[in-house]
């Protein structure tokens, strides 16, 4: 069964990205891909659940206080399910993201096709690249010109190249911006929601690790009886407390710090004032241009929607984030509200 | 595909614990739904390492900036891919330790059945529970006793129940010892292995947000050129830090700590006194006993062992943790060695 598992994805990796623009192929490949994860983490996810259940159902027959501690095992664990279960969901965000840049490479691929097109349709640049073409078409036009500065043929040329380049400078620069800040965006989100999730798991295996400390582990000889279980007070206190730990995590007090070495640092702050310095001298000198840089971002926003449905495949669209069906048959021991 | 797969697992669901004696039915179903975890995230962990090379596979046709940092984005996502890989690897080992549960759970069985046998054989306590059995048998014995002080079938009515009696508890004992003290061996083990996991994913994630900045973002107008890149020595250096960070985190010094509240502390301290002073007690009144508790403990070990073959079902054994046809088909960028 495991085998026909891979095996479905794998057919799923090799269709993926047949249809759809070239320029966003590997995109295409890659937001399938994202797909695959997703249901192969909502599987672990689902499958922890049932776990938990099953740990706590051992449990009962057990003395109490292994009954006990398991029980609350039982809760934890349930509880990284849900976590798990929340971090899909925040992954799937991450996935639409990296579908937005999928959609600007689509919508940028036929302003591109033009471009050739122009100079194909006089024959002058068939199997050039596009500067090796854009050159010929210019030098074409030049001896057209010195021919008849006056020719009709060298007007129709002319305005042709430049609503062609138009364009196309256009939606190039509309594809690096949007590709950059979707991409920023997406991995922000991503790591945001990675550092939340494992932080969270982490703090769960601690109090996990505080209800073991509750069983009555001391070796006993044939007969011997155990010392009277009293530690379900201690154990909901711990439940508690891991709940309220839990509610009360925020990512600005992450405990997981990330200092850069001094090297990188400097290296990083390098680039960055890089970036910053261009950007000011760029913003000096078209100060008095009247368009505004970040309406290319938010016009191609727009139209990358139209884009949108040509990538959805029958399969994916049919497949919901939480079938019913298989919600039903999950079974809670008892539930943290985090 | 998805839905074999998740019927696979019902199906192995529905079957698990159909062998073995009956004790041990519950953890055998639990020690088989953890290998359908295991198998889960094997998929995420290999899925993962592809969408690593496939974002790196991406981003090289687009400008320096992006595909360098995209480069490297794919390289910490493949560390994940190889953290989930090893915390799999430690997932199999908590499982082992549950399974060696389920073993001696196993083999308490027989004992348990001679003790009801030893009644049933007498006709005594058929149906009844075994505290009623033994009752009935000593009032069985007495009556006899009455009648016929000197009867030799009193004299083997008393035999044979003080060597039932005396197997059962040494085999009870045995149970009890090492359930606890696997218990908490598998539970300690998984926690500590999860903790290990999320906190160095966690840095990765926080490594990866730096990387983050070497992006320029900042919106540029149609024709304008972009800054010229010079974060390569940035990001390699940002990539050696998460290196030098994961190969530097030591269980101790975790960062994620997990404070018990002030009542959870006195209750859960109460808890391990009370341990603690029954332990205490019965060393004092045993302490002329020549046997050493912890033999119960090692002697069912080996023994434990001798159940190990009955469960494993053809399935389970042929499934090897590293199929090689899998792992030939992953393809990496680059790897931190951590």
């Amino acid at each position: 069964m495991f085998f026909f598992h891979f095996i479905g994805h794998a057919l799923r990796r090799q269709t993926a990205g047949q249809f759809g623009p070239d320029l966003a192929k590997k995109l295409s490949q890659l937001v399938k891909m994202e797909k695959n994860v997703m249901r192969s983490m909502e599987l672990v996810s689902r499958e922890r659940m049932e776990v938990a259940h099953q740990v706590s159902v051992w449990g009962e027959a057990c003395d109490e206080d292994v009954s006990d501690v398991t029980d609350k095992i039982g809760v934890l664990l349930y509880e990284i399910g849900e976590l798990e279960d929340q971090y899909i969901d925040r992954y799937d965000q991450y996935r639409v993201t990296i579908k937005s840049i999928r959609n600007i490479e689509a919508s940028v691929q036929p302003s591109r096709e033009r471009m050739y097109l122009t100079f194909d349709s006089y024959l002058i640049c068939k199997g050039s690249d596009k500067a090796l073409g854009k050159q010929k078409l210019i030098d074409h036009i030049t001896q057209l010109k010195c021919k008849d500065p006056n020719s009709s043929k060298v007007m129709v040329l002319e305005q042709e190249l430049v609503r062609a380049e138009a364009e196309s400078l256009v939606a190039e620069a509309q594809l690096s911006n949007i590709t950059r800040e979707k991409l920023k965006a997406a991995f922000t989100y991503q790591f945001d929601a990675l550092r939340e999730h494992c932080e969270k798991v982490a703090l769960i295996a601690g109090y996990g690790k505080h209800l073991l400390e509750l069983i009555d582990d001391s070796p006993v000889t044939p007969g011997e009886a155990r010392a009277t279980y009293d530690g379900y007070e201690a154990s909901k206190a711990i439940i508690q407390d891991c709940e309220d730990a839990l509610t009360c995590w925020v990512k600005d007090q992450a405990k997981v710090d990330v200092n850069l070495s001094s090297r990188a640092q400097a290296l990083s702050m390098r680039r960055r004032s890089t970036i910053r310095n261009h950007d000011k001298g760029h913003d000096l000198t078209n100060q008095d241009l009247p368009m505004d840089h970040y309406s290319w971002g938010r016009d191609s926003n727009q139209k990358s929607d139209m884009y949108e449905e040509q990538f959805e495949d029958v399969e994916e669209a049919s497949v919901e984030r939480h079938p019913q069906a298989f919600r039903e048959t999950d079974s809670c021991p008892e539930t943290i509200v985090a």
